[in-house]
């Protein structure tokens, strides 16, 4: 299916390549954005942009695939407890991991952040790196979104590769900056999204150096969330991004960053889960994926809010295939 | 002089396109760099190392600059004691800025560590990120090294500056991974080494973001030495180098990773300052750039090490102007 569907993003974007965005309905969305990039690479003009300043970063969850009905990694955590339980005894009546192992995802969230911790050092150390992304993939390669019963690479959002081919075709450099945890992320991201692990940013735990390998530790080194966004976009990237793409609250600073870049005309574009059928509708009062007082700001501040029910053809490529 | 060194490299450059490695000596440096760049760019062969795989990593001070008789960011930063002076008159009396004012090295040196931390916290925190690269960018246009007079910009190594264009030339990506301050890296970089800021990882203090800004704090963040330079490649590019370039022990880490590779062919090579007329001579006993350990290690497994004096014809690019 992976093949598949890769081969028809390949297929798709070859028949239309004449057209800029096949996925996006005629908007104000799709228009803003195409009128940016046009903006912006026409060389001699005072908004012109030089190649080397050409940064874009985007938000993943919930911005290049869906978070619903909690971020992905989180069931990649719960089915590692499952399948290493037998290894650990004590799991059967200690929670979080008892309601894991019960598969009651309440009492999974009752356990709050601490609970989640102890869930993702649990599955997330002691093995190095490499081994750590192999067991992500292989995961990836048959477990199943809980709602959808699709896997989970399937729910990436067509319109927005589209968005990244088409900043890349303009010689825009893409970078992901996400809450998701950087070694989760570089297992998959690099096959699905096309972009190369360097320019993959996300949250980390600790991990020290032993004999030629990177071990990862169990302790949490640094969330990539909110006003700490701007900060891993300095270490990582060192220079202002002039356009930012996300989803929620979460991204907002990273938003407000790229807003202040004085060299620059800059582009916000916030995601707006409006499709309750075809993806999720969700907002102001989502646990997960909170959009509101960036929300307000957008609209105060004439950012592009995409409806996703409204602008977007489709929202998932395996729609492509008919 | 900066703008006319720019010049003269980039006509020395075009002039020489027809050789590879011009200031380098033919010998066995120059060989084991063009025999192991001819050899993994080959298609077809066991040797070949895909594009997106094709990563270098480069230490700083010692190997793509000069660092003696003290890292030049010291000297920086002592500079910038003296011109704020007046702001801290309790500076007159306090070590180790006390030494500072009166230019007593020997001074500096005995305040140790502590001292060190104290005259870097004072001068590389209380700005945001984009001030302290203006204060960088000023102080280098004036400053002259102690000991050869020269603006500190003059003495970046011509040989190392062709080993990275031929390896950008033939698809490697390069990277800067040094102890030196990641903001200080940033700010002459990009225009010296014709290396974008995305490309440059070094130690780094902390910071905070406020109101669209990158604030630097007092306080380390990030030391970028020894066995943290893999873990700064493993958070900052996510797959391991296929070569690494350094010229102490402080770089041994970053090679040994380098040749734990287990997917391609490796190259580490060590820049050995041999040379007492032309730059310092300096190895096993040097409180700088101290290179023990590694240089027994690399003659054991055969890992490339230049001799400054016998393999390069010049050193610097001022001396191409002639």
């Amino acid at each position: 299916m992976f093949r598949i569907l890769l081969s028809v993003i390949l297929l798709f974007s070859l028949t239309h390549a004449t057209d800029t965005l096949p996925s996006w309905n005629e908007g104000s969305s799709k228009q803003s954005i195409i009128n940016y990039v046009s903006t912006v690479t026409k060389e001699g003009t005072v908004d012109f942009i030089p190649v080397k300043d050409r940064i874009a970063v985007f938000d993943n969850d919930g911005t290049l695939w869906s978070e619903q009905p909690a971020y992905f990694q989180l069931f990649f955590a719960m089915d590692r407890v499952k399948a290493t339980a037998s290894e650990h005894p004590e799991w059967k009546t200690t929670e979080p991991f008892k309601s894991v192992l019960a598969n009651d995802m309440h009492g999974v969230m009752k356990s709050g952040e601490h609970g989640l911790i102890q869930i993702v050092n649990a599955t997330h150390s002691g093995m190095d790196v490499e081994t750590f992304q192999e067991e992500v993939k292989e995961w990836l390669k048959t477990a199943k979104h809980p709602t959808t019963d699709r896997p989970y690479t399937d729910l990436i959002y067509q319109p927005m590769m589209e968005v990244i081919r088409y900043l890349e075709a303009n010689d825009f450099k893409v970078y992901i900056v996400s809450g998701g945890g950087i070694d989760f992320m570089r297992a998959f991201i690099p096959e699905m999204y096309a972009i190369p692990e360097e320019h993959i940013i996300g949250s980390s735990g600790k991990v020290h150096y032993k004999d030629g390998k990177i071990m990862k530790d169990a302790d949490i080194y640094f969330i990539d969330d909110k006003e700490t966004k701007p900060l891993a976009i300095y270490r990582n990237i060192g220079i202002r991004p002039v356009a930012a793409f996300g989803n929620s609250d979460g991204d907002f600073a990273m938003m407000l960053y790229t807003e202040a870049n004085k060299k620059a005309k800059t582009l916000q574009l916030y995601v707006h889960h409006t499709d309750e059928k075809r993806e999720f509708a969700y907002d102001r009062k989502s646990h997960i994926g909170k959009l509101d007082k960036g929300l307000d700001y957008a609209k105060e501040h004439n950012w592009t809010i995409v409806d996703m029910k409204n602008e977007w053809k489709i929202v998932y490529p395996f729609e492509l295939i008919k």
